[in-house]
């Protein structure tokens, strides 16, 4: 699957790789399905933006964003750096999923250093949470990104209520005003009306791309630049991958293998997706994955349902019924070649933990066998093994993984028939939410 | 579903309680299933201690554990307490699920004041996480409780290595052995003779309580006694529970109603089981149950694969897939009746974010009012909605929820008709890992 050295992409822009040499005869599902006329016409849907959701392709534009439209989130960011040692990320969904799942994955809070702590707020209803939250930011110098296309989402709404009226308490309208920065509608919506009257400083999420396909615009940039996150590498990541998805031959581009992929699993009956990676910082990429593939593809009764294991926590604990269980799973593997290989397990006078062999390795050493083992034992146990491929945890890498998955899941929404780029189910529990509150109106 | 009042358990037992109004026909095959003879030999195979997997029945015995041997793990921990200022302890699956369970359930980090922190390690082989640890370790005077039956599982091994390296280095050996409790084998196995030869101080795992089910042996109670939770209590609230579970008759018990329904569930071939609570806080709680359920029922080619939710932040993933995707899923809300009210939502001079009809009202009380939307939703969605509901969460109630877990999978298993206290399909990757990494003998 290596790109011909005549293709104009160099090496590089061909990770993520997906290999599928464990993925028994669905590997050879897939290629068939490389060639089909429905395969292409899905992938020619995307690329000409066109057919149902194409209002909402945007998201193939973002890391294309103007150097202008960076610089100035970056300066934004880097007046906050200096003046609080907090922000809290007020959001929801795809309002805070991809940031946060790139700081974990970053390891940011560990190398953070001088950046602030990036907090989130506003993605849940715990309400001793929420007052541990307020007691936290009683003792911190913070800054608040609420972020809301609408600014009404229930969630979010409350939790930037409560915060703000902290900081007004604090430090009156005016003070709030200055340490507060809102994403979202460019015009629309109540958010965009409050920071209009209170004068907030704002940023805007383009009116055609959705939450989970977010993470590249402000809604993300903008709490990653403050934590210090090298924001023009990860967009040049995403960008030679799109590229790379919009222009190449179907068959070399593996976020459009992986498409393929994954509706021939679809099509046989299976039913859920395990997204597996051996790095438990990762896990809120994982969460990042779920709603982008979930709320593409999980409608009109159709959709893998998608779920994630932190390797190798969760060998012990689902490892049996992956192993063994009804063969419904596919198992897709998400692997980064380099990672930090750690410390190096120390010599004992005595071998009384067995682990004498293991001396003199590293723990990053032992980690990148495990995943080996492990696909080896679930493919021989009946699962359909997939690896996703990537260089390393960095910024460019991830990057390219983010944009990877997200044209691979508008390929395959559109291979399933669905639009991949609304949410209609989302709507029934807000209805009954709303009537049971007494909202006005409902 | 009450209890009757002739009956010699009080109300307070009834609890945690199984309602099926939102099941649909599930609810009364369910019922129906509780006057078979299949559930009735399933039931009483596990109260008469008899049937495959017979001899790790010993779970139900830990609630009525001697009080001198919870008091010897009190003092222990009493001393820990006004010594270190940092547990870590050492474990993975069944070794450590529980205790992080509870501690997540109960805000035991921010409630804790003077008690110490307890840090969870060797779950994984992530190796820059173990470097951060070893990082924060530098500054701390901490303890360490290994916990492992055998002393040579691969991840906390390593972990343990690691961190006894640093003990010694810092406190010589003796210095280290003061610190380090093992939580292990009565008799046999590597870190048994290790904790021998040292010098360190023990618990016993019994050798008839599996990993997934020690969560109230001295595995459990004792990081938690460390963290100063009142284990007691706890143990009464599963003792209660687990009484009722043996001796009432089979249809007033709400943890066999769950068996039956999950049973009936996965004969009418659902395939995932989604447990759902509205508070983050117990996030991990689900973890427990996913180890629980997955590798007690997931052999054979049997069993719902567990998968769990975090309400309200997973509607904003999951929901579109949970209310309109494929139907082969069946949700379980776990549900407190009384939880912390938390922050009152203020009044805003101008309702710009369009919440003033919310002012005045709890984050707790429309938290509650969430979960009735989505119950409601999800029920129409055509999801069979089942709810679990204990008092609060709280150690007596927590501590019900274990063991009506723990009864529900025993009988669960047994209706499946595959041992339900065995793990066969663990070892898979196990022996791939040592081949590949050339352990002896391998």
């Amino acid at each position: 699957m290596t790109t011909p050295t005549t293709h104009r992409h160099d090496r590089e822009a061909d990770r993520p790789e997906l290999k599928l040499a464990r993925a028994g005869s669905l590997a050879a599902e897939a290629e068939e399905c490389l060639s089909t006329d429905h395969l292409k016409e899905a992938v020619a849907s995307i690329r000409e933006r066109r057919g149902p959701g194409s209002e909402f392709l945007g998201w193939l534009d973002l890391p294309g964003v103007a150097k202008t439209e960076v610089d100035e989130l970056r300066a934004v960011a880097e007046e906050l750096r200096t003046e609080v040692d907090t922000l809290v990320v007020v959001g929801i969904g795809g309002s805070y999923l991809g940031a946060r799942a790139l700081l974990d994955a970053l390891h940011w809070q560990r190398r953070r250093s001088a950046s602030p702590e990036i907090l989130f707020a506003g993605h849940h209803l715990e309400a001793s949470a929420i007052t541990e939250l307020l007691e936290i930011l009683e003792d911190r110098e913070f800054a608040v990104n609420v972020i809301s296309k609408s600014g009404t989402t229930t969630e979010p709404a409350i939790a930037f209520r409560l915060i703000r009226d902290l900081l007004h308490r604090r430090h009156g309208p005016q003070g709030a005003a200055r340490r507060i920065i809102a994403t979202t509608d460019a015009k629309a919506g109540a958010l965009r009306r409050l920071a209009a009257q209170e004068g907030y400083r704002c940023f805007v999420i383009p009116e055609d791309v959705g939450g989970r396909f977010s993470v590249l615009s402000p809604v993300g940039l903008f709490p990653l630049a403050v934590a210090g996150v090298d924001v023009e590498t990860l967009l040049g990541g995403a960008r030679q991958q799109l590229d790379r998805c919009l222009h190449a031959p179907e068959a070399e581009v593996h976020a459009i293998r992986y498409a393929a992929y994954r509706h021939c699993a679809f099509r046989r009956g299976l039913a859920v997706e395990v997204l597996a990676s051996f790095h438990p910082s990762l896990h809120q990429l994982a969460e990042w994955w779920k709603q982008l593939f979930g709320e593409s593809e999980g409608k009109e009764g159709l959709g893998l349902f998608p779920t994630a294991v932190d390797y190798t926590t969760d060998l012990h604990s689902l490892g049996q019924a992956l192993q063994d269980g009804p063969r419904i799973l596919l198992e897709t593997f998400l692997r980064a070649d380099r990672t930090e290989a750690g410390p190096i397990l120390p010599h004992a006078k005595e071998d009384l933990d067995g682990l004498e062999y293991l001396a003199g390795r590293s723990v990053g050493e032992i980690n990148a066998t495990a995943l080996e083992a492990v696909a080896e034992a679930h493919e021989t146990g009946g699962v359909p093994v997939a690896e996703i491929v990537i260089d390393d945890l960095r910024e460019g890498s991830l990057g390219g993984l983010l944009a990877f998955f997200e044209f691979a899941c508008a390929v395959s929404g559109r291979l399933l028939g669905v639009n991949p780029f609304d949410q209609p189910g989302v709507e029934a529990y807000k209805l009954n939410l709303f009537r049971r509150l007494g909202r006005p109106g409902s």
